[in-house]
């Protein structure tokens, strides 16, 4: 792809140049310098505003701050959204920073270790408990402490969300307590120095599919609905999960959130219904951030072998893994590429765009059709707002970090 | 694997303990924290000496600071081999900072800046092109600077090294310049202000057969031959490459270094002969640090989901990309994993070994026999010296990163 009319993610042009943020790509790399990562805080408000014309009302929207955890994106969400999910004590200090009041956090994840459980306790944030081991720590450490700890189940339901890009429910999980052991586990809970709210049902993500999704969130609903007979409370607390998918490759289809929403709204009535003191949430990480976000580098080298045309640039798989294909999938496909400073020029050659890594590895596009590009041209990959630079080997071959700039 | 009476790597074991540098993994841990990469100095030297014996005499030996760059290990190195192979302005820095002569520093890499090539051109480091137009840029800076940066052509050779964990050579590559484009680059760099040192002929990694190892070495020695006629200047150094590969995953066997080191013998009487002013060198990264070390991580949580054990340490991907499966790798195979405290003790169950992060990528091992293994217990992954630490998203959901420490 070369300059497509219309860029993915929204993001504007003006003349031949990529604008974010109502400021040109080339002049924001001109300052900053490359590698660098540009997020768009316009295009991330407008695709929470978006997300909540589409969904039921009152459905209450989290953050998961892995997707993005750079302190300005935080910010920027915390100010947007309902609630803030982190995955560590670091992303913990992170939501903590925003002013995000602590009952509107919860902290997900297997593994968590006595001294997260006890910041998350003293911090007063919501632990969603992944076993019954770790309910045990955390009320031992909570009983230690004088206080209830205030906790949901995260539940690892019996149903698979098919199409997913990562699974995290169904068959035997690392994560969560298996649907059927819940129960015995509320049972215990009742008698533990801990504050019970409710369940987070999570099952996997990146669907593009809304059918799937639907399917997904009914039988979330339903379990949500079945578990709450057992609670040793009221139910005040329901995450059901996300998976919301965005289009990364050739022939994907962006999903549909308002056949979603108008699905979820009896889903929710119901759940309502069920659970008058419940508030529901979805969490999202990718889908609120990753179509906001630019990888930014420049052509380094230009160079012929053996009848291939390769552009080397200054940016590679240190700042974006899962560009070079090497972060969960098993195929590597090009994200949307494209030259800053030269949209919807037709293209007239194709190029393999590599990164500077002295690895095979650093592959940032495959066969890509572009206009003729030189050294210094800007080289922008398109959906990287999200599970980029923080999830990327930064210190691999010990080159520097990208620059990071929400505008 | 649980326990086997010889750990790989040559690390000792002494009752049921794992021992590292003459100390107790046990006490290590206790005393650096969870989770941990420990390198083995001793072992590290071992590896060099072996070599040494095996390889015949005269030939250089470089370290590839890009397996491992602990400034520890890097020093720790600088005084055991002939030479330093950096990928960066930053590794370059590191290998100065261990007081390495620049004229045994060489940097490759494509995509190296101006900036970079400006730096290596002031250390007096050699400068291994990638590109003519990298040559052309470097002559530039050279030129501006009054002085002649020293260089080798980096070779992208038609020939491939079969087996090869990553192949760098062969084909359309963005690394080097094509063999047959060589005697043209040649022809111009006598022309510009640049000192002709010799050649760099890289074709690949992480070769485990000896066989395959000796015909890619037979053919590197006869292309460098071949090029040496169209040389400007004698040719005084000529980088063989590397590529030997440590034994990973089960039904792995050992690299027969005595083998190599025997038929490379002639070869390298051959290369003698005809460029008498040369010195040789093998250029290997992860084979010299690769087996001296360990990534222990400490067991948080042990739950059992629909029938599967799972123990969730508080390591992950986030330190040890590699072992999760997702560095190149397609499929995910298991690293040799035990117990620190439990050598030799039969396994009595199998479990999945996941680390603390909120996906389903974390997996350190999958259906790894053991023996009973409870929290608190140290899971010690062998094999992981090399492309760990630095090689991993440390960054990824806001953990801290692991420690490291040479003993």
């Amino acid at each position: 792809m070369s300059g497509p009319a219309l860029p993915p993610g929204g993001f504007e042009v003006r003349g031949q140049e990529l604008m974010a943020g109502g400021r040109s790509v080339t002049e924001l790399a001109g300052q900053a310098g490359t590698p660098l990562f540009i997020y768009d805080g316009a295009l991330i408000a407008r695709r929470v505003s978006d997300l909540r014309a589409a969904m039921p009302a009152g459905l209450g929207l989290h953050y998961a701050i892995k997707a993005n955890p750079l302190p300005s994106v935080v910010a920027h969400l915390a100010a947007l959204v309902d609630g803030l999910d982190v995955a560590s004590s670091g992303e913990l200090e992170r939501a903590l920073a925003t002013g995000m009041a602590p009952g509107r956090i919860s902290f997900a994840g297997p593994g968590k270790t006595d001294a997260e459980l006890r910041a998350a306790a003293l911090a007063g944030i919501t632990v969603n408990l992944e076993s019954a081991g770790e309910m045990r720590r955390l009320a031992a450490i909570s009983a230690a402490l004088g206080i209830r700890a205030r906790v949901a189940v995260r539940v690892n339901p019996l149903f698979e969300l098919r199409q997913s890009g990562m699974r995290m429910g169904g068959g035997p999980r690392q994560f969560g307590v298996d649907e059927e052991m819940v129960p015995a586990l509320l049972d215990e809970l009742a008698g533990l120095s801990l504050e019970f709210l409710g369940f987070h049902i999570f099952a996997g993500s990146q669907v593009l599919n809304g059918e799937v999704l639907i399917d997904c969130l009914g039988k979330t609903v339903d379990l949500a609905i079945r578990l709450a007979a057992d609670a040793p409370a009221p139910v005040r607390y329901v995450n059901l999960g996300g998976g919301f998918g965005i289009p990364y490759f050739p022939g994907d289809v962006a999903l549909d959130i308002g056949r979603v929403g108008q699905a979820l709204a009896p889903l929710l009535d119901r759940a309502r219904a069920a659970c008058p003191d419940a508030s529901f949430a979805i969490e999202l990480g990718r889908y609120l951030v990753g179509e906001a976000g630019l990888y930014v580098s420049r052509v380094v080298d230009r160079k012929v072998s053996r009848g291939k045309t390769f552009l080397v640039t200054d940016g590679g798989l240190h700042h974006h893994l899962a560009l070079s294909g090497n972060f969960g999938q098993v195929i590597r496909k090009n994200y949307p590429v494209a030259i800053a400073g030269r949209m919807g020029v037709a293209a007239t050659e194709t190029a393999d765009i590599v990164g500077c890594l002295c690895t095979p590895l650093d592959r940032l596009g495959d066969n890509v059709a572009l206009p003729e590009t030189a050294i210094g041209d800007l080289v922008v990959v398109f959906q990287s707002g999200a599970y980029g630079a923080s999830a990327s080997p930064s210190g691999f071959l010990g080159h520097a970090p990208a620059a990071e700039l929400l505008v």
